[in-house]
């Protein structure tokens, strides 16, 4: 598996696919230097008039509702109509469901236009996602891995998607698979819209291989290799959110091969 | 004070307050960086269906018109109301109020709706605030801390709320104390969206410190110590940006009190 | 000319001018940073409301489509509207014009609200512009210069404007003069808005440069060689970022004069 991930970055850099993003305003400039970073070639779009002729020549589209309003929900919900229509992939990163009603309504409408293809976001908002309570802190995860273990695969089961969810120990599920991977640092925590990076890279990885689950864990191993590397070169989150565009770039075989740790098992 | 303010910053990083912008679109990540960087954690989000639930659940409530326009001047009303309701603190950094009568209506706008915590703003949109005339040169300063001086005295006054002033020298004014600050860098002024960075360590110092002017006083002098070590290890406006956000992470009580730089009296 | 384009970059510090931007919300930090490090005074506005009164101060506006709608597509036609009243130049970036039929009647809508003074865009948007077909990548370009060469002509000739087009060898065309500039560096590609940096740099030197012509080069000897020099010293895409604002703000003209390299000639 860990050279089939390594394949899978050096064909996102040969390939270097169009992802189309809607996500929110914070984060943008952030996700598409990220998706550069790493060998993609990102587009932002969101007017309706334009949806279905951007996703009909991108090969996955990200949506983010980090900054929702009326507008927004109105345009993530025709993207995934369209990219249904397209049949082409969709990651849908739910930044701070169950915080509000709006999101999570939100949330309802756009699995209700069509599933994604994957679903990535933190532990706080897997187990809001799957209808517990939970008290919120904004986009931040109050929430560790482990608690929200059952919660990401009641929802890989009833929506039949791959959920990715990153905390302390990142975690992959499929409907037969179970993935975790231990790279990362805490650090991430203290940059804006690591996250949001992280699921603009699954559009990325799932642009350039099939297997959404496979996709998944390789854009989570990816960020998290690089994440780890970068943190221990910075003084602090400035230098950090520069270094990690650096080595998504830069990051060798070898480097990936040495850090490179996932376990998998059969459900 | 020194100490008191040190404890402010020890606080800060302790409680990790929720804070919620409302901000423009040219420094969101910047301001969620900064926020993050000096321990707080920011939320943006601006639809009025869930200003009540994110404000109900935050510390604080920045609001900037940098980029404003009919929508987002009905949301900054929205969540001064909401704010005022549930009793939670306001900051306003009025960005080049003055420059066209939109700006200025907006800020009379949100002002009718509830009176600000504290303003923070630069000396010409003090000045135009006073309902003086000033020539205005967009979003930066043609005006120097001594001659809005009296301008600032006289908001504080008539809203009955603290007024934060960022330039040469820094000022803070409440309704019986006047603060200058002798910390920072010129060079600040060539990084975008460095006032509205600090409008936001505004709304966290707020957030863990009950008085206004003390805490308005601690995120100038803990803004100015950061940004003039990170001038010092800079090589221009690129660096600046990337260091200050490491120095508000790692700054040490230290580095602190070798280089605050306060004067407080009675008025 | 080197000289000329030198002085025009010591002008561009000394004089400040306020450069007024509709544009993109990928790129709006980086924009406002570039004109910033080059010396300019950067504004982003644009409710209809107040365009009138900010471009009336401004030396110039600058329109980028990068993440059009129905509003902004309203706004940057009412911006061009009062530019041509109030005599103030104008640049467009028609970001991914092709890719969609709502991005080429945008530039339609905008072109025919009033003439910009430059336009500034990569090759493939200048073969679309030109009304021939071509396979969109999103917003990167899928050709080169040389493709576009007689595209360019064409379009400088029936709109009587500027034409700035940048790639692997930058190009720019007046009614009379043909300029290519090889400065620069591949490795600009992997920064999101890299382009549009230099389209506001454009709306910073025809602010302080009254010929279109030589102000456009200016902007694209400036930032070429500023990103080559930036690139050399760079790990990766993050410190590209970081070095080229950086580098923007501290070239000197040693730096400039061994680098430039542009040739000129008569049509």
């Amino acid at each position: 598996m860990k050279k089939t991930i390594w394949n899978n970055i050096v064909k996102l850099r040969e390939q270097s696919p169009l992802v189309h993003n809607i996500t929110n305003y914070v984060v943008m400039n952030n996700s598409a230097n990220a998706l550069l970073a790493c060998g993609a070639s990102p587009i932002m779009a969101h007017d309706e008039l334009e949806l279905e002729q951007i996703i009909s020549i991108c090969s996955a589209t990200v949506l983010n509702i980090g900054t929702l309003d009326s507008n927004s929900i109105k345009q993530m919900v025709a993207a995934m109509k369209y990219s249904k229509i397209l049949n082409k992939p969709t990651i849908l990163d739910p930044v701070a469901v169950g915080a509000t009603s709006l999101r999570t309504e939100c949330v309802e409408k756009i699995i209700s236009a069509g599933t994604p293809t994957i679903i990535r976001a933190n532990a706080s908002e897997i187990i809001s996602l799957a209808g517990s309570q939970i008290t919120s802190k904004g986009v931040d995860s109050t929430a560790s891995t482990v608690e929200c273990y059952q919660h990401a695969i009641t929802i890989s089961d009833k929506l039949n998607c791959v959920v990715s969810v990153s905390g302390d120990v990142d975690l992959v599920i499929s409907s037969d698979k179970i993935a975790t991977s231990h790279n990362g640092s805490k650090q991430l925590e203290k940059v804006t819209g690591m996250g949001c990076s992280l699921s603009a890279i699954h559009g990325a990885m799932v642009a350039v291989c099939e297997n959404p689950f496979i996709a998944a864990l390789s854009a989570v191993s990816l960020f998290g290799i690089c994440g780890e590397i970068a943190a221990e070169n910075s003084n602090g989150p400035g230098s950090l959110q520069v270094n990690i565009l650096d080595k998504l770039s830069n990051i060798t075989e070898l480097e990936f091969l040495e850090r490179v740790n996932i376990e998998i098992k059969n459900r």
